[in-house]
């Protein structure tokens, strides 16, 4: 397995295996890596010649406020992981490497980045539309794998994909949860074990809203209302949204529809967490 | 020679060219084609094994109040031209092919984007990056080319390929003009006979800028004022910018430098021509 961090020695590798005719799987990641990207990881595996893993804390992608500095950081321990999976290559560039002196080029998108994390992250999705962008130039991918655990940010790569006709095929892969519920995360690690008690909540409330459609709910005021509550109960949870959208426009919709995204933004103390289920 | 309306179409005959392994140039055009255009694609069937030409008016990159409807248009002529010339390809999509109905990606610029026609035409850009962006994915060309007529276009579109690491080379080509030194543009059609005449000042501003940075004058704010003047001596012309800018940041400057772009756009009429020079 190859660690590069230039785009240059990526292209060239890349321009090889093309030469070769092998088709490209692509994970691109922030590092920290756990079994939902393990899963993303076995996926392009199992589909392509070759698998390519990026590794990289995209600064644009956070807020001034926001985690940048203390996001999570285990270059090895990741590399041992992405060894042992059978993967081909890590891309793991410095952000000087991505973002030039000069940089001032960005790919944005109205609509789908209008509710949910985007309301409360207004840059987040501008700066995910640009480095994946810039990723996807880089490692031409034939596939490249996204989770649902993030689904505001797969459907926002989807449309992105269509929109600019790009050649890639975007797969999204299930959550993966702990056994008792909650969704991997590498933020999860930022929890103490009060807090981590207390997340639970999150997949509890994530349980319950599914049920309700499951047994017939069709008012999507009363699913969010009743999660709402469910989350209210705990102390340590501060609700950021709960809401359904519509799965592809990610706008809000009043009754039950397919598909349909319902998805929560939480904090548990001062993690921030996510969780949702799509319909 | 085949005339494509669809991606896919464009697509799927790229993907055989590829496999050949066959080189790709591309002259992406809004049609009318005139010598300008056709001394590009002289340069592309020069350097590649197929040119791909498209012909598209692409709405994005017009203002409400401009000249979308009026623009000119004759794709029998074009195709004529395209054929005489070796053109592989002509990609001519409908605006509903490239931009579907719920189409909400873009791709924008700052700081290149914020002089000269930028600050005029506050929207054009972020249309040319866009549209150029769907067509480099369409198209796939290992070179792409462009006129210098259009230098801060040129400029933001090298600027985009390098910070999205774009998989094509840019190549700029010199400024075509007719004999009496107007620079080609499919917009000189709009023009009356008298107005064709005054029309003449931008060349003679342009080719006096020049003549005092030859002779010495380094205060670009000197040479700006000279052009001003001559252009103004002309009762037709109504000047929307004289700007020296640096070459690659079409930032402004006040001593010349290289590379530097002295750039002008001026109404004849309601006709809204533009002219530069590089040095």
């Amino acid at each position: 397995m190859k660690v590069e961090g230039t785009v240059k020695s990526v292209k060239d590798q890349v321009k090889e295996w093309k030469k070769e005719g092998l088709s490209i799987g692509f994970v691109p990641t922030m590092g920290y890596l756990h079994e939902g990207h393990a899963s993303l990881i076995k996926a392009a595996r199992e589909g392509n010649d070759r698998v390519v893993v990026s590794i990289f804390v995209n600064p644009m992608q956070f807020g001034p406020t926001e985690d940048l500095a203390s996001y999570p950081r285990d270059l090895a321990k990741d590399s041992a992981l992405c060894e042992s999976l059978g993967v081909d290559m890590i891309f793991h560039p410095e952000p000087e490497e991505m973002y030039h002196e000069n940089f001032s080029s960005y790919v944005d998108m109205s609509v789908l980045t209008e509710e949910l994390c985007g309301l409360s992250r207004p840059v987040h999705f501008r700066g995910v539309c640009t480095v994946v962008n810039k990723l996807f130039n880089i490692v031409q991918p034939d596939r490249a794998y996204f989770g649902q655990k993030d689904a505001q940010q797969l459907a926002i790569i989807k449309h992105m994909v269509e929109d600019l006709n790009m050649n890639v095929e975007i797969i999204g892969c299930p959550i993966i949860r702990e056994a008792d519920g909650l969704a991997k995360s590498s933020r999860n690690t930022y929890l103490s074990a009060e807090e981590r008690k207390a997340a639970l909540i999150l997949s509890k409330s994530i349980n319950l809203g599914r049920k309700m459609v499951e047994d017939g709910e069709t008012d999507t005021g009363v699913i969010t209302k009743a999660m709402t509550d469910l989350i209210n109960t705990e102390p340590l949870a501060k609700i950021d949204y709960v809401k359904a959208v519509d799965g592809i426009t990610i706008r809000p919709v009043a009754k039950v529809k397919k598909p349909m995204l319902v998805a929560i933004a939480v904090y548990i103390g001062k993690t921030r967490l996510i969780d949702n289920f799509m319909i």
